[in-house]
């Protein structure tokens, strides 16, 4: 294909790797402004069945995608992302691009500036599209808002596609971008790449800081990167990690070596397998069943798997305690002005989080650090920690929240989420992988945990899974 | 001198800057059991006048020091502190040495094994002597407590040596010891630093990673190096530093970088000067004009001096907040337990963290964050920061804190220490360096601030204005 050829059907350019697609850019194989032409001609034909984009500039867009392609044809220097279409979570602030938060409250909200995440991938030379949906104030692992709806599997028209950075993973899963980025607390980054068959990382807190941020210090919010592989992603984490001076936790290493060719050798990896953490979460039968089929594969890579889990007994403690004080922290104001303008999972835990102590607070942090120091103990002994990354298949879009898992009551709208959450509570990075699918073709995440900051080598250890199973190659029909 | 004369008279070889004796030691000159005897006999003839050491071990000591000598003997690869005497603050857990915290709870307490900073000084080959005197639980910066009574200032008995690590400053400028550690909640290694005329580091939060902590991802209380010299200072940092895999908020960048020599050169060093912290700390004027001599010598060296501040309103809620949540999490249960063997001051303390709500506790974090935010815009005008460390010169040791200071009272035993905790509630790194003496020869201490993890640039000017300055080599009669 060369430059003066038309651009081809979105269906071949747009389900192609970003790592392909920025290397035809940065060849001038495809120019920026035919990349995006494909993917705005794909969201118009696809995401009315899957409601992922909520927002979107195509005139902004295009504007972005000449101006890269002027960038290469005058032979400057361009970033890693260069000229690939990108939207960015709605609860990220996009400088004149309104940014709602899947709150009535912010409906006509547009803020002045980009948040740092958004303002790394412009500087990476990444595209702007639009909004990829949220729930409402990124609360809870099903994508639906008063104002935009509910985004649907794109595996299955009808079926969650998980959150809350739902909305960026079926654009993925539906080729309407090719890289995106999200937000994990309780499992925002994983459980939606589960849902979707694609491939969200949540990394150590600190990695990709987080600015402006309420509270500095804070690990339990992180904000990664999502793509369809996990070369993918680490492409995005190198233009969106690394050290900025005003966020006192951000790690200090060069992103750089993120993007760096990921090796695919398992030899004499010790592979921990959790099918339910410890017993501490039920899982419905049919995952493990699926994930199971993984562990062959990791042998046959060189891998030793033996079955274990880090005690993760404290973790609900901390996980509850710290997301109710920072609900009540962030939002609390807000759920007092207008109760009625804010989802009862949100006043729930603004609830909790007002009824706290501080020496409540002060007992998770306790059990918090001890949790770290179990996981770096454990992973002393463990390269990774496989487990699902969910605990349900995809339900319906009308159920607010799964009230049972494998036959067990849930109390709130977090119990079926508790196989992300316990993970977030460690500190440890955690990435969802596609593990599977069922025998009536939905998909199913494989959690991969590392040690904290050993960001790196899980993406090393997903890849070498990824290019050995191939689940991820399985591409919806849309 | 060789290994065959007799060991120098003590205050020959025990007044020498650290790194002189660390290379004395290496190249055989001196054996690091001379020089253990050397300062044994100091200890013995000096320590009476000053109770800066209140547990010493002089058995272990030597046979440590023989050990060392061995290891030099027999070609071993050694440690940058080889041979060097060190002691220990008494809130420092050292295995099979008792470690009382300045408190009767603990006066039996004998810790099964070294912590973190004790067992990197004693992997880099310091031989430990003993501990040193702290206040109860090292709350407040002037050291005395029921077990061991009151340290003195060696400058002038019958004053205090400042706290929380009093014992430390005053047997570095004793000359009891040639490197000594502490800790920093809001003050601790700049105080005592300050009232003895030596150099006490409160580091960046993280580089000097201290394992066990309750609180992992706390950044109040530092671990820190004291020395009589700032390169000493360094070369304890180079030992104590660097990351650690089970704390979170550990700084990753290599330790052996800070023994690198120190320039001298100021040239275009943009220096700001804040006598009261903006407004913010009444000052015994006597301190000022002291260190007011020192600005010219900084110009001359080729810094630009300005009067400025980084807004530190905020600072007091921070600090008093989480220092209340830290003491109420750490010593809450003790004080219930033995309210009457406990100081009034930490009952206090650990009262107001009693009452704090989650709320009142993330409004601190919130506040917190917002300074840091602060303290990094100033930072990205000015190169160092420079003020008082002290806002009173030492004072009788008989009495508990200063309750008035330049005519302002003060309510309670925190207020005259704020020119320290302000600038511990920035995350900000922070040294004491002796910045003259008043005229009735009491020491005055410079504060030097720099930006957050900026740790070896603020050694690098500290070091300069101490070369041009030469206040440290000003050493007490004793």
């Amino acid at each position: 294909m060369t430059r003066d050829t038309p651009a081809p059907p979105d269906s071949d350019l747009c389900l192609r790797p970003a790592t392909e697609l920025a290397a035809l850019v940065r060849t001038r194989e495809v120019s920026a402004r035919e990349l995006l032409e494909a993917h705005l001609a794909r969201i118009e034909r696809v995401d009315p069945q899957v409601n992922a984009i909520v927002t979107l500039d195509a005139e902004g867009a295009r504007a972005a995608a000449d101006a890269a392609d002027a960038a290469l044809a005058a032979g400057e220097q361009v970033g890693p992302l260069h000229g690939l279409p990108v939207a960015h979570k709605d609860t990220h602030a996009t400088g004149g691009m309104r940014t709602t938060w899947g709150s009535p409250l912010h409906a006509g909200t547009v803020p002045e500036r980009d948040e740092l995440v958004v303002e790394r991938l412009r500087r990476a030379g990444a595209v702007r599209v639009g909004k990829t949906n949220v729930p409402e104030f990124a609360a809870g692992s099903h994508t639906f808002n008063p104002l935009f709806g509910a985004t649907h599997n794109p595996y299955r028209h009808g079926l969650s596609a998980g959150g809350s950075s739902g909305g960026a993973a079926a654009a993925l899963a539906a080729g309407l971008v090719p890289v995106a980025e999200g937000s994990d607390m309780g499992g925002s980054l994983r459980n939606p790449a589960a849902f979707c068959n694609v491939v969200g990382l949540r990394p150590t807190p600190g990695r990709v800081p987080t600015w402006p941020a309420a509270m500095g210090w804070s690990t339990l919010s992180v904000q990664g990167p999502m793509g369809r592989t996990v070369a993918d992603v680490a492409l995005v984490l190198s233009a969106i990690a690394g050290p900025d001076p005003r966020v006192p936790i951000a790690l200090a290493d060069d992103p750089a070596g993120f993007a760096a060719p990921l090796p695919e050798d398992l030899r004499g990896l010790r592979v921990a397998w959790a099918p339910d953490l410890g017993g501490l979460v039920p899982v419905d039968p049919a995952i493990p069943a699926v994930l199971r089929e993984v562990l062959p594969v990791v042998e046959s890579l060189g891998g030793v798997v033996t079955e274990a889990c880090p005690d993760l007994r404290e973790a609900d403690e901390v996980f509850g305690t710290l997301r109710g004080w920072l609900f009540e922290a962030t939002f609390g104001e807000a759920v007092r002005r207008s109760p009625d303008q804010v989802k009862a999972a949100i006043r729930g835990n603004a609830a909790i989080g007002a009824a706290l102590s501080g020496a409540d607070v002060a007992r998770a942090e306790m059990a918090h650090t001890r949790l770290y120091e179990e996981v770096v103990r454990f992973f002393g002994d463990h390269d990774v920690l496989l487990a699902p990354t969910t605990q349900v298949l995809p339900f319906p879009v009308e159920q607010e929240y799964p009230t049972e898992v494998a036959g067990v009551p849930q109390a709130d709208y977090l119990g079926w989420m508790r196989s992300c959450t316990l993970v977030s509570a460690t500190g440890c990075p955690a990435l969802s992988l596609p593990g599977g699918f069922t025998p009536d073709g939905l998909p199913v995440g494989l959690q991969l945990v590392a040690a904290p900051r050993a960001d790196r080598r899980l993406l090393e250890i997903a890849h070498a899974i990824e290019q050995a199973t191939g689940f991820g190659r399985r591409r919806p029909v849309l």
